[in-house]
């Protein structure tokens, strides 16, 4: 096994049952009272990948938090509900004995994947034009979570208001970001990244109201070759929110390499509480 | 029963296992080779909402639209597997008789309901200055499918073209819309219109490809009562996509009613051939 943090917090154990698999929360990615969603994700996509039937690349994964997982180990499932000549849909469940002691469902989450073929392309957004990371200061965007120190952060706008007395007018941040220590891109990597921006209600209200993601969504527009071309370089991430209305506002969100390809976009839906 | 073909396409008849469903597709709401996705989506979020266990109303929905759904019978199930003090975390299935003569997988889905309490809220992007629909002539986008018969629908921008011979450079789509004939919008009806948008690479290529949806997410920021006072007004719908990518592509989307609330967003991930 590779020994860095990331392949150690997606270690899964087979078991008799193709598709399910055991595995165990990892202290590197902890946030306040679980696992940073990100890793969360990550683990979801990789039993999906890791299984014997998988057919093709990452086009699509939904994954719901539906509790709060707990410090130890976990069971996750993937499993190929119609495989198509070049897609296949995934139905993905994460389980563990909760607080109450019994089984409970703790993730929900669909996949789908596809044999991609060279086709007409074209990127209609482009990267936004910002400094190079080199010139940025590393920041960690919160204290107190253990989850951000095992990625660099360089934010170009938008970044943790440090100042707690006025309504911004903007939730979108801009950052570069790369695992650290830095890693070499694929998929899961790149779903955990998906979920790395805080949550934009800090920004409008610069207020830290309790605040979690209920639902994230990554579509995967690059192959595993143009991660791997990615390399361990940075990518550059953007999210804004469009609306915050009774309790639930989104994120929608973009990933670029250096190279200003887009890699993913993702949208997901955030509880908060006042 | 209600008579207006939207609720006719709808109806669902109680099985006796709760949450399974037995329905039939709808001949007003045909695509080319199968139903309008959107009349698909709204039937697994009815599966959810007709649940005698539920919880809430809804706040995202994710379908994946796994194999072509044929006319005739099909089954549609939702499954809550969580359900926790003020969120519910439902999974939906939608299967039929295929061509192959056995049970196949058409949807895999999931949804996530939530009671809303009032918070802080705010509308961070505007909805688009635009003209008035009633200045504006009904257009049916396509020709040769009976759905968007079921839809009054009023461009703004990025109509359907009609001459087939230059790329254009932007994917942008605003149209007005409502059912046609007229119905009170509710959640079903905004599931469906979130998937109305023709395929964004028709516009960009100037060019009819294949092209179908693989998978949808609908995020709700409204609540009943804001839709109900939404009537059988006009929505105003923008779509466009981030990027095309060898087969697939993404469409971004929100709709807002006429008073400029922003009721949904919605973002899919299509397939296209060339």
């Amino acid at each position: 096994m590779n020994n860095h943090p990331f392949d150690q917090a997606l270690a899964l154990t087979l078991t008799d049952v193709p598709g399910v698999y055991h595995g165990s929360t990892s202290a590197a990615y902890w946030n306040m009272v679980g696992p940073f969603g990100g890793i969360t994700a990550a683990i979801a996509l990789k039993s999906v990948l890791q299984h014997p039937a998988l057919l093709g690349q990452p086009i699509a994964l939904t994954v719901n938090f539906a509790g709060a997982v707990v410090d130890g180990p976990f069971t996750v499932s993937a499993t190929p509900r119609r495989t198509n000549r070049s897609t296949q849909h995934w139905v993905i469940e994460l389980t563990q004995i909760g607080s109450s002691g019994q089984v409970e469902v703790m993730l929900t989450g669909t996949a789908v994947t596809a044999v991609r073929r060279n086709t007409w392309s074209s990127d209609e957004i482009a990267m936004p034009v910002v400094p190079r990371p080199e010139g940025l200061l590393e920041e960690k965007p919160m204290t107190g979570v253990e989850w951000i120190h095992r990625y660099d952060m360089r934010f170009v706008e938008g970044a943790f208001p440090t100042e707690w007395k006025a309504q911004g007018d903007t939730s979108q941040s801009r950052l570069w970001m790369r695992d650290s220590p830095q890693r070499c891109l694929d998929f899961c990597a790149l779903a955990a990244m998906a979920d790395i921006f805080f949550p934009r209600v800090y920004l409008r209200r610069a207020l830290r109201v309790p605040a979690g993601t209920v639902a994230l969504t990554v579509y995967f527009h690059a192959d595993a070759a143009q991660l791997t071309a990615s390399g361990s370089a940075y990518l550059l991430g953007q999210a804004r929110a469009q609306t915050f209305r009774n309790g639930f506002f989104d994120q929608s969100s973009q990933l670029w390499n250096e190279a200003g390809l887009l890699l993913a976009t993702t949208n997901q839906i955030v509880y908060f509480k006042e």
